[in-house]
């Protein structure tokens, strides 16, 4: 490309047309955060050649020494990273060939690109996936413990964000945690189906070296190798599975966020946020704004456009490798660093989490939710179902116009919509009486919520 | 509203605004495809009530009978379904109760429409989930025999839509059965965490009716009841997750069906699809429109959109109940039905696609696709990887130049870019030497696909 | 098909084969429904037609009496839809050809079902476009209106759902009423784009009839004819841009809806909502549960989703018309009805919203939220900003401990904090004081929300 | 945050909790590439201050050197961006007020970091869709000069990639080129509605100060300023629409992209890509990957994913500003280097284009691509429409038995199947026939072509 083209294009582009394609080509700036994993499976393929005799034992030493030596060199922040070399494979191929001379070029046999990347992206992800396993885990730890604290708690629960029934604390905590609980479930399962080999499918349909794929499966962990070299270079299942997975999760984290916002604000007042996690204003001090809470909803979206972005990459890709496929990694980057912060962060708040239990409690008291109770109650005593929803419907009438909830009633005023009532109401009328009634599994008596504490925990100690 | 608002809307709505609000909010037109289920799981209430002394066993048997009668109704098509009534639930408990009297109102003790719904669409899932994993079943079982067939096949693999090596047609079939074998495996993960029971969660909180949800569980087949009722009532992963699946599958499938598009096109003739997938045109006979595999590459987006919906839907939502969760119906049943006939479709058609194996086994010769075999075979002579490179560049740069292909080359042609090359290259440089010496699990060697093909077939068994 | 295979599917198929293919391609189920526009649209080809001196202008007539008789036909619910005959415009002339013999066949010269659908789509746009702009119009009008009437209203502005700064709810309707304003400039910038003849286009090509395009888009009330062929036949940009119009302004209708939710609960009291726009329940005769403005909020990402179906179903497309594209219909065709009826649900609702104006005082009141007013005023006294927030922290801090807004304290609790302030501060620290001082455009001063609703009453009048 | 809680997690996090914090809240690793255009914000806030007489001459002019100072260290490379600091704004006023004193602080006045980030952004976008529209203009003059050249040269017209009609080349370059004309059309109607200016709205509700809005829009160069400070800090369509007018861009570039791998592949033959799009294979140096339309094409989904991004964020989200709303940034940011990028090569590449003529008309020879040609033919000699399909199905029914196109027959033969035939039939039976009878508006007649690329021109040239 010429100068006078380049000039063309006004000043805005300071670098020759072949730098441009080559930058808008290049994978490096993103794809040297799989190092690791690159170098980790260009040994366990070295190793594998010499066991089947393609190395001799004397290369298979040099690549690995050298491969080590890179890796230090990367982690030293020694390493130079070159655009040029287009990605992470290359520019690690070409350093260690710089270091141990020819046998470096040894290195690429019986492989390609194509199933490099594809087992490098694999063996980055199930770390990663287990790193956010682990910041899951200690989220619903914390969920649980407070659920426990917290099982006797009343608020009022919710439909259309309307009073409905009093529930306790402890048992909307456990709520968040079943949400978790099912996540953690698909992350396994997606784990799962990433944990096979791609390596040996080599550009795209085998190779005709002696490989022994299961013995590089078994060196780096994997459960089996492939069944299909023309799928092993083209699918790219795992990232999707693994951003749906991640979406859930945060649309599940953009829920719990939700609720915070509006249970920090002025109206509900009932819990506060631990500071750190705030943001305060020199000029209103009573001011307390739940910035996490608030980005980890925002982030919501960043990861359900990502899934987006992946099922669009892939949508009449015919087989096998094209270069569309490149555009893989950076969505599926940023999902794992958003889910892994925003699970870190929630981990580290939700121990902190405190209930204003008055508040809660006074909430609850409004809008006669006890009103099923009574209802109940009445059916109990023999009456029909449809007489006692009457009799009920009549006292909360009463109730409205007299300013009074059911159980600031006096047994007489209760008695004039029903005779069957009597003085063992008030059991099922307050709060206390309204939540332990409901004592099932599931239900929110508190005795059920330690129960299923108890046993969320036991699910967690099996992990 | 009045008939004066009405007027100043214009013409456009003759209908009174109430009947709007009703319309607008309304579910009953198409939630009323679960009437089988809502049906079912009111018996199972209706036998767990009277287990536990809540209903007599007459009331039982009324009710049974009663919503016995109702199905036979809505199934002879002589049901009338009503607006005003809202939703399939009340549709027929009204009619139930139009039958049998006052206890078809004694069904709905200790449950509400909240943890009704979540059971009847978890019911209707599983069984779609049934039905669409034997479509998968039936086309991974058309591709595998067809994979066979044709593991001799030789067709060339692409890369970059690039010639790259040869391969085998059941090579080629078996990667797309992976890809539906992964999919089996998501779907099979999804309907476990769907068999699970909502009901007794009630309105959010659980009832004080002595339920027992273990034996209902049992009666309807779930696995287990729920452990928190705030979650039962809010929780639609189960929709979520069944549309991830079905993106996947669609992505899958809009693979497939872009190559049937491309094979099936002048230019590349590797393929001749069934005549009744396709369209032609009354005034050139020539033509054949591969109008199913289109339509099903354009139904990808839709299903994409309606996963898309969902995890809008559920964005930010407070517990528990909120009437935005009656949107999760339409985007559901339009995926099922989607996903069922888009796998119907290619079922019917899988073992009815015919290979030109002329045209490609001539579009395989084209383009020095066993380039690579040579430079392996040069390898295995001794002779340094460099070195073989530059020998095969060599080569067919001459190729080019001459018009010939490397197998096309004598002996002595070969033997100017090398003396390692003897006679016996030529069994490398055909094209069945090259799909053969690709002999690995995963490989493209025709034996290693029919013991790919056995796998495949082993594993539909054990389904 | 045949029996046997029919029978190896179960019996869950009760429809041979080429039924279901026939059904599985067939649109006239749902694109039956630009019937009025695909007649109008062939007479206009057909007066065309006369013009060029391909028909007679007894053909002409002849054409046009029959398609008005299929459409009157049509309108009394007597036309017998078939799937055999595929679609709308197949059914159309097929009845035209019964009613009008061999003449009815020549509607079709010069002209293809490939301009002939993007055509009809564009006239059907176009009408619903119009509808949908006299609904927002009319929702517009309503917020309005009401702004001028609450101009003073005064509520507490709110950034991260803290209490921030005071505010009037005319102020906000207002802010309501402008992202209307912008979502009316662009679905008229899409119509424009709409308003153009594909008509001509052919098959994709162009025809060799002697066709006056110009002609045919003055009938069709079109702009212009599109300037190129293949364009014509593959171009879906206008449902794109339609649907991504609709999802802009079902997010701000989800924005409204969420304000509405929140503001209706027992924690907020802002407002009450018109009855019949909610569901109440026969037990618990308080509750209100605000329905329409919920489903308003899930249907937003019925809207997202359709978006995402049609830009995947365009993706990677190659030119010129695909069965694909018969894909396009359903996502617009349910994004026009769910955007105009949630518009319309919203248009009859806004004028019905009653303000609790006590409640939203007493909220303002709360929260310091004239702190910035007490430190502006220090300011303008000449003191340094740095100091004058401090001063401001030091005199909230007191308050907090003393239970007194800054509104409630004497001046010389005041003056302990800055000798500056006087007795003028009192117009500051008041709500009404702090709301009339933001007196610029765009500000919250009653004055300027007056104004600001009257500029906006002008450009609708403008309209 | 102390160590002991750090410790807990285990050693994977190297940092204290609070920097961790710190780190997932602040946005200044990313919106630090706004400091141009937030320099040149305060620059024009400062000049409104000093005129309405919040700030003296001095202060302005001192205000406005330490800005530029600090934007030349920008440029330089020599600022230290603090995360500590949170944004680009922060940064930059700290700088300011450590050169300057305590003047620095009183820039501040009368706006928030609110209106200041909103301002910024719509700053940015303005300026970025100025480069990409320059772009678009580049790569449509490339597809007009090129559409100009390529008028008269025939290739086949595919519907459902079936060779339909012949077409000329030049016809398909300026299909591609209508689409980038909308898209045109509809970056500038974003651009009118970007460019307003929010600054004014301060935090949520306007300011004491007296400003004046009106100035600093003209400073700037925004239109008017923004109607109401609520919608003006909580407003993002800006984004969204951008986002959705890039994605339809993209998904243009897809559909090219996706004709440029096809017709660059050994089926299909009809282009050369220039060289530097391309990437080669040492091992197969036939090999030319044509790696930057695989690119543009993956990249689409990115775009899609971003603006799915942004609905969701913005989705239900109450007024006014909520912490939230800093995601909008890194979505938009990638969209506008992603379109920017991606219109830049392809500008670069689209002159470049070689035909292969020679394969373009062979492929348009056959397929009987003038069958609707003969059909027209004979219906012009008087023949009824039906009469003359059945014509023709005949005369290609013995093409295809005899191997002949319909051009390759004898008029003898052709007569046989009408003798209206005669030997004029042979100039609507070539190929070049048969393009140029499609001679009308948006026709594929050459000179319909030329003429279509001199409007086109004529348009360019009125930008």
């Amino acid at each position: 490309m010429t100068d006078q083209t380049n000039a063309s294009w006004g000043g805005r582009f300071s670098e020759p047309t072949d730098a441009f394609v080559a930058r808008y080509t290049a994978s490096v700036s993103f794809d040297q955060r799989m190092y690791r994993q690159d170098i980790q499976g260009s040994i366990a393929h070295a190793k594998m050649l010499c066991k089947v005799g393609v190395l001799s034992e004397t290369e298979r030493d040099d690549i690995i020494r050298g491969l080590e030596e890179v890796r230090i060199e990367i982690e030293r922040g020694d390493f130079n990273w070159s655009v040029e070399l287009e990605d992470v494979h290359m520019n690690i191929e070409a350093a260690l060939t710089q270091k141990i001379g020819i046998t470096g070029k040894k290195l690429h046999t019986g492989r390609s690109r194509n199933d490099q990347v594809a087992t490098d992206i694999r063996l980055y992800l199930r770390d990663e996936i287990d790193v956010i396993a682990s910041e899951l885990t200690r989220l619903q730890q914390g969920l649980i413990d407070l659920a426990e604290q917290e099982a006797d708690t009343i608020m009022p629960g919710f439909t259309h964000l309307q009073t409905a029934q009093p529930v306790t604390f402890g048992h909307h905590l456990l709520a968040w945690n079943e949400m978790l609980q099912r996540d953690y479930s698909r992350l396994m399962d997606c784990r799962k189906r990433i944990n096979i080999l791609p390596l040996g499918a080599a550009a795209l349909a085998g190779t005709t070296y002696p490989i022994d794929r299961h013995y590089t499966a078994e060196l780096l962990g994997f459960e089996r190798p492939t069944e299909n070299s023309l799928d092993s270079v083209s699918d790219r299942d795992f990232a999707i599975e693994f951003t749906s997975v991640a979406a859930m999760i945060m649309m599940h984290m953009s829920r719990f966020s939700e609720e915070l916002v509006l249970w920090a604000s002025a109206q509900f007042q009932f819990i506060d946020l631990p500071d750190r996690f705030c943001t305060g204003s020199s000029i209103m001090p009573q001011k307390k704004n739940p910035d996490v809470p608030e980005l980890v909803r925002g982030k919501t979206g960043r990861v359900y456009g990502h899934m987006i972005s992946l099922l669009t990459l892939m949508k009449s890709q015919p087989l096998a490798y094209n270069k569309d496929n490149q555009e893989d990694k950076e969505p599926l980057f940023d999902t794992v660093d958003t889910l892994r912060d925003s699970l870190r962060a929630f981990a580290d708040m939700a121990p902190h989490l405190q209930a204003k239990k008055d508040s809660m409690y006074e909430a609850a008291k409004r809008g006669f939710s006890t009103a099923t109770d009574l209802a109940d109650y009445v059916v109990r005593k023999g009456i029909p179902f449809r007489d006692a929803h009457e009799i009920v419907g009549k006292a909360v009438a009463y109730g409205i116009e007299s300013g009074k909830d059911l159980s600031d009633m006096a047994l007489q005023e209760l008695q004039q919509f029903s005779e069957q009532i009597s003085d063992d109401v008030f059991e099922v009328l307050t709060l206390e009486g309204s939540v332990a009634a409901r004592d099932h599994i599931g239900g929110t008596a508190p005795n059920q919520v330690r129960a299923a504490a108890g046993r969320a925990k036991a699910a967690l100690a099996e992990r």
